[in-house]
């Protein structure tokens, strides 16, 4: 039984983020050793064309990769349609489309406005519904930039609860609130995740997706915690980097956020000497010049420090 | 008016700990841009013998010089009834003695039990006491390794809170958790908090010393805040770094406290462009292969970001 669920987004939103390509036998290997550590979810990569991200090619094979090992929920990102179509033939548990909230991210970014962004939600659910019940993957919307925009600046929080209301009535199965630019603080934490509670139940919120960029991840995932949210995505080694913050990790570290919970007295299911020859993994697998991020493996657990899930 | 004071222990707990001597000039012009800056409480240095500490040999000079700006806390470290004798001569505004809660730390740091230390603070209390009332300094003790360490391992929070007893009867005004090996879990700031307000009172612990090293600084400081610690000691650019983890800063730093306090609607009296002025001339006045930590200061304040603290 774990309390928190970390779900480990490195194999897509790190990986995506830098510029050499990790060898498909490299991930596969990584996925491994990840999911031998305890974590439950990962997301393997990203239906998106290899023209536009050859990082991730390989993501079919990666998701073939994930579903034959035991009790591992394999997630996948999506850009639209499409990439739903692919996810679903590869077999994905879990599809996650992600909605900029600032509509001008979103025309940048995928070129789409809002609206044609949820038909596209539309047709999956349609896509998925097709499917027999059994092999359904769960269908969520990722509201991106929530906390606000690079372009835009300040979000409205009315803004991003009207658009996870319209992500759950276009089909989308729960959303997931997401600090694309590392601008979120821990009262918007608290106050954003009330906010659409109450608009479409809490059933339907459970994660969220921080970034460190301006070092404020883990001081948000406390905020998180607080308000009830037990889903945290988090990627290995921080890696990805940010282009506005040299020395920033991207995402938050998942071996500080590991040592943070299960100091805490959470439950995360993590077998954090397992999780360390994952990390080695992952340096084996990079070149040099790729910066691995986080302090606790540096560091090492605290002398005498008992992790709250049981370590074989 | 604020709501939470950062204390600024840079000038003392950043630059003891890396090799290059930063001149006495270079040094007031820092303390006059930090106080410019809005930071209420700066600790300019430490009465220890120069052998020992070089860097911070000039300690009575800063403590001069503090005096002369207009309406700043100026606070010393001493770790004896001598070091004591000299902030008093100085003019020191505040006087903090650390006793490690790790009996086997203090030997090894200062060569002293925990007798010997509470017999200094014992004479310390007198030599205050003969101060005409109106220029005492407040005198705290500080419990340092409180959180655990690297030698002992595991504190007892009983331990902690009979040392916090001690201290208050031998004749500290206050007393200050220190998490001087970054060990801290939020679970242990609330709890320990709490422990030792039920023990000598709330209002003579309202101080926090928080490290970085295992990425959880401002995490805890979230568990500060939430139990009711109005004062973070934090240092500008994390400088000192940490011998256990490369890469890592020491302390928490100033400028990364100053976005999130902020960002949760907590004054701080700080103006952030007059405090990115004093980090301008951190960066200047130290030899450039001295690492500067923080992350808000290369991704910037968010767009549309708005301090609580009125901006000039």
């Amino acid at each position: 039984m774990i309390d928190i669920e970390i779900s480990e987004v490195g194999p897509r939103d790190g990986l995506q983020s830098i510029k050499p390509i990790m060898a498909t036998a490299d991930k596969k290997r990584w996925i491994t050793a990840l999911a031998a550590a305890g974590l439950p979810e990962i997301e393997v990569g990203s239906f998106v064309p290899a023209k536009i991200l050859p990082q991730l090619a390989d993501t079919a094979e990666l998701v073939a990769h994930g579903r034959s090992i035991e009790g591992l929920n394999v997630a996948v990102l999506v850009p639209n349609f499409k990439g739903a179509e692919n996810a679903v033939t590869a077999g994905a548990h879990k599809i996650t489309i992600p909605l900029s909230v600032s509509e001008t991210h979103s025309l940048k970014n995928v070129r789409r406005t809002h609206a044609q962004m949820l038909e596209e939600v539309r047709k999956i659910r349609a896509l998925i519904d097709n499917l027999p019940a059994n092999e359904r993957p769960v269908f969520e919307g990722g509201l991106s930039t929530a906390f606000g925009c690079t372009l835009e600046g300040h979000i409205p929080e009315s803004k991003v609860i009207g658009i996870a209301e319209q992500l759950i009535k276009a089909g989308c199965d729960e959303v997931g609130i997401s600090d694309t630019t590392g601008f979120g603080t821990p009262n918007q934490v608290t106050s954003m995740t009330k906010g659409v509670w109450a608009a479409i139940g809490k059933d339907k919120l459970t994660g969220i997706h921080l970034h460190n960029t301006r070092g404020q991840g883990l001081a948000n995932v406390i905020a998180a915690l607080d308000v009830g949210l037990t889903t945290i995505d988090a990627s290995m080694a921080g890696i990805g980097g940010c282009p506005f913050a040299p020395g920033a990790s991207g995402n938050i570290v998942t071996e500080d956020l590991v040592f943070l919970l299960e100091g805490m007295g959470l439950k995360t299911g993590i077998q954090y000497e397992k999780l360390m020859q994952a990390r080695k993994i992952l340096r084996e697998s990079l070149p040099s010049e790729v910066e691995l991020y986080g302090f606790t493996p540096d560091a090492g657990l605290p002398k005498d420090f008992s992790m709250a899930t049981p370590q074989a």
